[in-house]
């Protein structure tokens, strides 16, 4: 029997009679349950993805769900992205359902049984990557997904939403060299994420485009947390030649730069001026309030949940879309000691 | 024919037969189907709660899913309370579902079909009340719900968890007094709001044991927001008999307060002490960083969310839990100018 059909697509009783089982037992298979054994799972998956098995779209469920899946919950700015599908979710009737699973590139293995029982309308995957299977997995049932991407570093296959990183670090960097600054610093996010190394990038053009040397003792990589950012700076700040200014790579971090600076008797932005990430909540609420990269987080969600939504799914759509960075000057940010302001001595 | 029967169950065919329409018709109305007429939907809904039908308890379901329902999504503490019941979830095997409807006092109208079709395994509910028809709904279908409720004003017959407001607002108030204050002024919460007036009785409880005069004019209803805080603020600020100290209802108001002083030249806790309420996280990131009464918030969430699962479900437990509140002291309180630490004059 040639299951692939010509140009026919492949049914259910087709792939089951390949497999040599019940149309009942591919069916448990689709719907994530536990009680087929894993070998009959693994060559049911197989035959689904060698004959590009799709299961017909259904009508429209009762009870719509849209999926969103992080790595961690309670990320600061989780809430943004939340709040993102929950709006477009509601105009389509639709709730919101939050896993937390994986590691922060990619989901763990126990979600895609979860989703396949769950088979919510789409997906939106705050992460990296997704494990091929998992794609193919949820292509078989006919579940879109969107990658919701802060750390810039999309799959070509995928369509997925980010924000333009090396233009964010590039306006907080130039924003300092506008103010005068000579000797700034950076603290950028982890080395093994992309969105850490287009933030660099854009610090280093920004630098070199105005003809200021760059130092790699003052070029750092945190962790996104507090405690990361206070501890680069005070490295730093301790140096003879110490910055004027720091561009920490997320709101938290920065908030670190300004505890290392109080720590060494240095006022924020008189002594040091300081440049985040994200404008999360803190941001405005930090004193002085901060100066910040505003990555529009719940535009991204909103923008994710539409791509799932629209007839047609995702896969038709551009597979990346970036949304605008912005700089937001607030009250950490100012002239180095000695100079007026926008004095540019370069 | 006695559709309730002497000690059996009414059923519903017997429900169907009394309603003069099929069984699938009832059955359409129990899952919250639009596809019914209104005056049948509600004769069927009158027939269900007179005979006190409920529906036979389900067999687990293969993907279960536990709501949680908030006015306001957005609000500060959401996220608290989301984690506490994704953390009981993940360990039933369980997803969350988000829901944001309705008012601070009780979800929409809207909600409830929504629900119906949904057939989560039960519902937290971060609302003050549940409309009677809402409750007899859930009760046909099976599906418990237990009201989490930081506003303090619980239905006597719903299970719901809540945490100890007057015992917060009388240690934040004694923490002032033991720093030797003396004109203390409040800006609780909404006038209609039981956890505003049980703080409010807590500050008037820990000044007149102290012996302390309490000024009418020193005692403000806000609105939770920074702006209000800021307002109710500057008008105490600005009377010739300022207090040296001010409990703020909730983080926010307390940041608002602290803006106030600012704009009026005042240092913080220098020239004004200032008590946050609820200890989320711009909390420990505000400047001076602010002591505040913690609710438990995420313990009151997995508490209520444990509820629902217990055998039986949350009925049966104690229809009310109190957390307990505790105070975190951090920077924003110091003894009043011209006094020493502790002084007690009273």
């Amino acid at each position: 029997m040639d299951v692939a059909g010509e140009s026919s697509r492949v049914t259910l009783a087709q792939v089951a009679e390949t497999a040599g089982v019940s149309i009942s037992t591919v069916s448990k298979v689709l719907n994530g349950r536990q009680d087929v054994s894993a070998p009959t799972r693994l060559k049911i998956e197989r035959l689904l993805e060698v004959h590009g098995y799709r299961r017909t779209t259904r009508a429209a469920p009762e009870a719509p769900l849209i999926e969103i899946v992080f790595h961690e919950l309670d990320a600061i700015w989780a809430m943004e992205l939340i709040l993102g599908v929950e709006a477009v979710a509601k105009d389509h009737g639709a709730s919101v359902v939050l896993t937390e699973s994986g590691t922060r590139h990619s989901p763990g293995a126990e979600w895609i049984d979860g989703v396949l029982r769950r088979r919510p309308v789409g997906v939106i995957l705050v992460f990296s990557s997704l494990p091929q299977v998992f794609k193919q997995q949820l292509r078989s049932r006919s579940i879109p997904f969107v990658i919701i991407d802060p750390a810039g570093d999309p799959e070509p296959d995928v369509p997925s939403v980010g924000s333009a990183n090396w233009s964010g670090g590039l306006a907080a960097t130039r924003h300092l060299i506008e103010y005068g600054h000579r000797r700034i610093g950076i603290i950028t996010g982890p080395e093994d994420m992309m969105c850490s190394l287009a933030r660099l990038d854009g610090y280093r053009s920004a630098m070199t485009t105005a003809g200021l040397e760059i130092d790699p003792s003052l070029i750092a990589f945190g962790d996104f947390h507090v405690e990361g950012g206070c501890a680069h700076a005070k490295h730093m700040l301790d140096r003879s030649d110490r910055p004027t200014a720091i561009f920490a790579g997320s709101d938290l971090q920065a908030i670190g730069v300004m505890e290392a600076a109080a720590a060494r008797g240095l006022r924020t932005p008189e002594d040091l001026s300081v440049v985040g990430y994200d404008d999360v909540a803190v941001a405005r609420w930090s004193r002085p309030a901060l100066t910040t990269v505003r990555q529009p987080l719940r535009k991204m969600a909103e923008a994710g949940a539409r791509m799932l939504l629209r007839p047609g799914g995702p896969e038709g759509a551009a597979t990346r879309m970036e949304l605008a960075t912005s700089l937001v000057v607030r009250k950490s940010t100012a002239p180095p000691a000695g100079t007026g302001p926008l004095v540019q001595t370069y």
